[in-house]
């Protein structure tokens, strides 16, 4: 795909955004909601512009990639948005098993606010288009790599050792996102209510030994 | 969408199954694989009869409601197929947790085999076209609602209280789900190896008690 020319020469806005980094947000935060409502393969770039309201010349001039460049961005985006909101509930939950609670009724409260359309906004495109696009598997792998990272730091920060931390991270991750997964298509939030119940028996065990059963 | 005269009259075949069965399985076979692979919308009707080999009358024949019936035929019968394959393996394994172990080993061999492509055969399409289609979405819940079942009355046989075991049972499901989803965008089995160990804390912690920890 040709770079086309620039958008309209951008003119002073609010702050220090301009209308050409406001139209490439615009873009960005559209893609995210498509991708996360819908997944990568039923969202095309015509629905992407209509629902940013974005000038379409934007869209080849900020992601000449098209969508597979700008399902990167809005993959990276979302899980970075929600990776803060949640780092920083943990990190204002002192208790390891609260803040699982804590964690776990976020992740409902918005699911059930989006009338349980909206669950992890990387899964859905992670499970379809990981073996179409290597960038989009990539930028999903990235975004799953960090979470693990996040919440193996939390676990040692416990008391957890190292080597339970690194493999009960991947586990509590599975097990949020295949609860998020069994919700939004329960239509209810008891799968996320009961996961949260069930993990404290695992974060429990994991601090009080250092090797699961035989 | 009509429903089109039907295709060439059935000549007898071996066994009981007339060409037109053999039309019908390889429609819902074809279809099953592609919604494993890459889900419901990059699915198109013209791929699923051409890897399908079956031929195009049979399609409308048989599902005149497209690809949506086809869809749910599909997902219930690829579904089906992995819960009694399972449902086998945990039965001859007495032992609970090494049963858990089992049902790993044999999603992550199937996931390796395929190059990390074929996941779990409802999870994709789960995700994506819950928000779409009402009966995709009923059918992926009755295939999760009935593993639930499943793992519920092994978890009471191996002595599980009731209560626990339902939990329990909600909670196995989303980490095995959760750790396939990980494992495919990952292209590796260490997310169901460690989700496995951790899950024995779990498993362990209910065999011993009947609440989780404060």
């Amino acid at each position: 795909m040709p770079r086309r020319a620039p958008p309209p020469e951008p003119t002073p806005a609010s702050g220090s955004t301009t209308k050409g980094e406001r139209s490439k947000a615009k873009l960005v935060a559209a893609t995210a909601e498509l991708l996360q409502r819908q997944g990568y393969h039923a969202t095309g770039l015509a629905q992407i512009v209509e629902e940013s309201g974005a000038p379409r010349g934007s869209l080849y001039f900020y992601f000449p990639g098209g969508k597979e460049e700008l399902a990167c961005a809005a993959l990276a985006e979302a899980g970075s948005a929600w990776r803060e909101r949640l780092e920083t509930l943990v990190n204002d939950t002192p208790d390891l098993l609260a803040a699982l609670d804590a964690v776990c009724n976020t992740l409902g409260d918005a699911l059930e606010a989006s009338g349980f359309e909206l669950g992890c906004p990387v899964a859905t495109v992670a499970l379809e288009a990981s073996s179409a696009s290597e960038p989009v598997r990539a930028t999903c792998a990235s975004h799953f790599a960090q979470w693990e990272r996040s919440i193996a730091a939390r676990l040692r920060g416990s008391g957890v050792p190292r080597a339970t931390a690194a493999e009960l991270a991947v586990t509590v991750l599975a097990t949020v996102e295949g609860a998020l997964l069994l919700a939004k298509v329960e239509r209810s939030r008891r799968p996320l209510r009961h996961a949260a119940k069930v993990l404290r028996w695992a974060l429990w065990g994991a601090m009080a030994s250092t090797a699961p059963p035989p």
